[in-house]
């Protein structure tokens, strides 16, 4: 079930085959996922967010690949995003998570919504230490 | 503002005390932020939160102690925890995180955000191959 | 799966018929949703939510039928609701939406997301400009 | 700071005048909270939103009031609605509330956030036995 | 589907098995749910989590059992964790909640998403009445 | 208060004031908010949030501008973002919102949460009549 109707034969257009065909490039790999085949309906949303997924997640920078990969596990499992949860940790562990890497990823972000409850409910006054403004 | 009242003289209950003294050893510092200040009110969950965190964020473990910060930053920022923000930014940078690092934070979660919104709008159905089970 | 038991009958409850009828005529449609399929299990909550959504959804106000939809597909989809995702898309394209609007709304929705994430994770202050009470 | 102009004089409209005069018989308190002085930019807004709380919150019902207070408070925190947080606790304060049942109720709804982050990171299966329909 | 392997013969390990042991004891029933068996792929993990657990929501305190188990509902549904709303939807059954009660936390949970939403929209200020700090 | 430091001078940047210089070409205003003052301290970060909004939210498309800025209040409410509800309530007004669209806009996506909330709760299955694939 989705509320898009998945293309058949998305690879028709010239500009979802050039996508799809970077994306096997990029990740050395013929698999193309459902996140691509169904934003294939509109593709100028396909080519945008393919873009920007390859700037930010397949490009080095500052942070380490797994690193970001973990990252985006933590956001996607606070925002509740099923498929997003299954797909970042399946490419957290082709990029080497282990498993005391994974239960360490799990213990921390349990806790952070652990303490982010609490300091909501007691509705905490930031700490004066705490403004970048006065740490300059 | 909150919604407990400080508690005034907080270390006058030795249980506070406890706690508050393996906080300022364990961070090497004499400031106790709003967090631990304010959980005085009851020294269970004072004790019982302390020793999670020091657990999980001060125990040398499977993850960088600055990973570890970052990904706290994801959940808080995600849940929009305008405290846990403040608190574990700071935190981060305590432990070394650059600019250069923080920027490429702000991209991946962002992007995260981004893409949540867009597998759960889109309703996806989750690939057979993101199946642990089918994994294993 | 569900966490109420779908009531076998419904209609037997004259209370439940004469919501049951009016979601038809309102609709003009023989469908009953699951949403009221299974909120007939307290006959009180089903009138009560259904008089709410038939007032502000399907009662002509300020803003139009299809826009007030879209709003909808907005909160549904930020709180990750799967089942709202899915009527009120379906409801937005039975009332006319294009294919390019729906591009269009996943964009906007999407970027918002985005957006939201940077914005809490700067802590930004409000700007005074944007002060309804300096407004006035 | 808000986003709508507070009204001056609001109780000038009758529509408005009757609700405050019932919110404070039925608090019996003079006090009129910013929810309610904000919401007199709207009089149906106010006066619907008025009857709803007033109908499931202020009236007898299967659950305790201080029950309906906390639970308030735990979805307005798991929502970040700093307003709510403020004004819920302070009313399950007025209905009773003790330090110890405040305690325990930050305990529960801290490890509830941090099991749903856990389940959700999981991406657990829902146990068959769990099913209502199969209860029943 | 779910993002770990689900352990094959668990109780192999002796602390997953003592951990089990003990959820059977303390529930009197031989049922463990997915939670414990998927959890088992890391018995630290596991250990301290069922350990929490146990110690919030089966051992008395200020709040009664069955309230505890409706705050767990409502922080999980507000979270979107499908897992949760099922698994202590029948832990409140369990505990006998009736279906009148069931209707009447619906109310509540609905009408306070609801509100918390108008508040964040709104941008209400906080009332000064509301700071605990004030009325100490 | 902010996580991070707000550059002074920034149009000492080139690239800083190239797309300040873009903001108020495109805004027809000299008013810079704190999204972008604060993105300065990347320039990166700035350019490519700069140029995505502008894209989405200042090109004509499918979808009138008044209505992309509802939507994106509906995401940044749902979100709690309290920097974006109040940055785009006020671009709403300023693109023509008037009191009745906004009070409108206010009864939708409380509804929608409410709703929302009880679809979550009661777990309801999708119908199978949402499905886009069946549709198509």
């Amino acid at each position: 079930m989705s509320t898009v109707t998945k293309t058949e034969n998305p690879e028709a257009s010239p500009r979802v085959k050039a996508v799809f065909d970077d994306i096997r490039t990029t990740r050395k790999s013929d698999f193309i996922n459902n996140m691509w085949l169904y934003l294939a309906f509109d593709p100028d949303l396909l080519e945008k967010t393919w873009a920007e997924v390859k700037a930010v997640m397949a490009t080095p920078s500052a942070l380490d690949p797994l690193v970001k990969e973990m990252l985006y596990i933590a956001v996607s499992v606070t925002n509740g995003c099923s498929y997003c949860a299954h797909s970042h940790t399946a490419a957290a562990k082709a990029k080497g998570m282990t498993g005391e890497q994974h239960a360490d990823l799990m213990r921390v972000i349990a806790l952070a919504a652990k303490t982010n409850q609490l300091a909501v409910a007691l509705q905490l006054p930031v700490d004066a230490a705490f403004d970048a403004d006065r740490q300059s």
